[in-house]
């Protein structure tokens, strides 16, 4: 008799590896609905558990992928790189690098993800521009990258259905912190895409999921393997997360930072770590020879303003208000404006990524639940950056709500967040922590 | 906010204890139907990997048994007694030590279980005659121990519904071999009897459930414990289970052996194990003062005819046909009798309980899935023991079966059964392993 469910289950549970016909039987059969999610829901726990190596993990990579269309990116003639973050506090990197590296001469078809606990959401971010549709057809995602070069849409039934629903499912089973399934999500939706290469920025620090360097650069390993053993070339860069990036953090509010930034006039974090992945976008399309040929050309870019022409483009190919570029009063705004006061006088020693992420969660910027839905005026801005000197009862952030509620919470959150040191403190962390190609390994 | 189920599977996928509210409400909503399947699998398999403490076990057991009703059995006034086994091959013990136990003067309200895989279930066995209901309300249950002593049934819907449920979706989903679950299962529906006591056979060997002495022994502690801290006196036996108990498995043929024990000619290992059991179930009933009064009383008791009288009252109570008692042609017989002969002379140095138990499988004795049916009549009878003497040519057993497309498999997994050795063997493994009461832990 062919195999049941859950004699595949039973195997995982019992540490041996799964072969490519049981994985793929069983994604096959969960994504038709022939294996029910209980079914799922353990198997998913016995892989949190046993893991998989990494032959098994591209065998369900490819399950996954398999499980639904992909997209037809044939008409595009330039090179087709993506980049994904494994999400953070104030990481609003993809949208000013969308558009540059499209400015760059690159194609960037970019499928993107909503938020959920303390980690922001590209989506949700441009879902606050009036008019940006995130649920564009297949067909519009690559007409629109043929058009201006960059288009950020959400992931379409058709693609990967299985890990819809394998996600979803996980959410609500304790079975997300798990590295194969993690991977196996990101990268069949990647693979879907039909990209020529991939650069993922890896998050690490308290306001990421990954807490540590060692499981960062595990997860980035597993990501740059997976791409590897299936085709689609891939670089990694471990990143920090300890404090947020840039100044904002919140919908509408970053926004206008990425807006500012593709204008020339960004945060210096921000700015360094769109260069670097940009760059590493350029040389593995071959479109530079080195890494710092593409770091120039992409400062450069960005200088120029052209990338700030693909993002208007790009807004109004998506329905969005293009005005928001030079009216910024055109994104939806909070009731309550209030900073946040310095008690003592001396250098920002922490600014504490979790904390300000919380204190979003807190004000209704992001989801607790995936059911949840998201106040996109709300958030944090104007904060400090470890290193700057401040006096007491300088504001060290600025807090936007529109529920009175939540105010004493978030300020106290976000208070919390910022550490004042009498003496100048060194930022011992680099912003860029490692980086994995996978050649080396 | 109130914790969310994926909460409660995250604290024990992350290896730390839960507490009382936690196990009761994720029990008492997966009995409502308010959590689904998918998060009590996620957590079942997560208890597989992490365990529980015998504290969690026992809130487990309290939880499921809050579930349901239980059994009133106030108007029972002798002491209420059970036995449970782990199930093995050839184990038709509850049969006979049901109404033996019930002749010495216990009540044995008895909620039995079918078959699985190898396992044969008692269930089964009683349903091989004919018009015998194992489908009773708890009052008729109550009634027929009152009128005879004892009564051998299935749980109702209204008991224990939690294990119900948890059951079948455990046996799906991989996360049926687990101490706690298993614990709880056992525990709760003893509780919902409202018993004064229990005895438990544990089974060791190739045609159990649990292989190794020490696998066997854990399962009895922490069945041994549970019964202690939540006020069940309960001792458990652990048993060999390399061989089959008596000379044959298979439903009607175990009951045609039952018979032949309650008349006082039973073979000798049924004998001792059901003396041995008996025993104790009057120690504990403080009918008697030591195991040595005991087991020669109940080997009186045995001899006496008293317990078949009481079996053959059971019978009648419980609807089914008394007549089987003096005439076994009237329990279903297999179409095709054939023996299985010995290839050389010697001393059986060896009967492999699982590979019996897999001929009867294969015959249809028994269920490969909880949805399959039995055919009562089929099993292998006349099986020679370990020590016993035989001629190249002789009968080791003999298969019943209905089916002629599985007879080669079933004689080959017979066959294969037996060893036999030029001289003769000490049997080396005792039927009774080792003992415990909770005392001396």
């Amino acid at each position: 008799m062919s195999m049941l469910p859950q004699w595949i289950i039973e195997k995982k549970r019992d540490g041996e590896p799964l072969v490519e016909s049981e994985i793929r039987d069983f994604i096959q059969g969960y994504t038709t609905g022939l294996i029910p999610d209980y079914q799922m829901s353990a198997l998913a726990m016995a892989i949190f558990f046993n893991g998989m190596s990494s032959e098994e993990t591209s065998l369900l990579t490819r399950a996954m992928l398999e499980s639904g269309e992909t997209v037809n990116t044939s008409s595009i003639t330039r090179p087709k790189i993506d980049k994904h973050s494994s999400g953070g506090i104030g990481d609003k990197v993809s949208i000013v690098l969308g558009p540059l590296a499209a400015a760059c001469g690159l194609a960037v078809p970019m499928i993107s993800g909503r938020g959920l606990g303390i980690t922001g959401g590209t989506l949700d971010k441009l879902e606050s521009i009036p008019g940006y549709r995130t649920a564009l057809s297949s067909k519009e995602f690559v007409d629109i990258v043929g058009k201006c070069g960059c288009s950020i849409t959400a992931q379409t039934p058709r693609i990967v259905p299985a890990d819809r629903k394998l996600y979803a499912l996980r959410d609500v089973t304790g079975t997300v912190p798990s590295i194969p399934l993690i991977v196996a999500s990101i990268m069949s939706k990647k693979l879907a895409a039909g990209l020529d290469g991939l650069v993922l920025d890896i998050k690490c620090g308290t306001g990421a999921f990954m807490k540590t360097r060692a499981d960062a650069c595990s997860l980035g390993s597993a990501l740059v393997e997976v791409g590897r053993s299936t085709g689609l070339p891939t670089r990694a860069l471990v990143t920090d997360m300890n404090q947020p990036i840039g100044r904002t953090a919140g919908n509408a509010l970053e926004i206008v930072e990425s807006i500012e930034t593709l204008r020339g006039n960004g945060p210096e974090d921000l700015v360094t770590l769109t260069i670097a992945l940009c760059a590493r976008m350029l040389v593995l399309a071959r479109a530079k020879r080195d890494l710092a040929t593409a770091s120039d050309y992409a400062a450069r870019t960005l200088k120029s303003g052209k990338a700030l022409g693909v993002f208007a483009d790009m807004l109004a190919l998506h329905g969005g208000e293009r005005g928001v570029i030079d009216d910024p009063s055109l994104l939806p705004r909070a009731r309550v404006v209030k900073p946040i006061m310095a008690a003592s006088t001396g250098f920002v020693s922490r600014v504490d990524a979790e904390k300000i992420g919380k204190a979003c969660l807190v004000l209704g910027a992001g989801r607790r639940l995936t059911t949840d839905t998201v106040d996109h005026a709300v958030g944090v801005s104007d904060m400090v950056k470890v290193g700057e000197h401040v006096t007491a009862g300088q504001s060290l952030a600025t807090l936007h709500s529109n529920r009175d509620d939540a105010m004493f919470e978030a300020e106290e959150l976000a208070a919390a967040a910022f550490s004042i040191a009498g003496a100048a403190v060194s930022t011992a962390q680099p912003l860029i922590i490692e980086e994995l190609t996978g050649e080396d390994s």
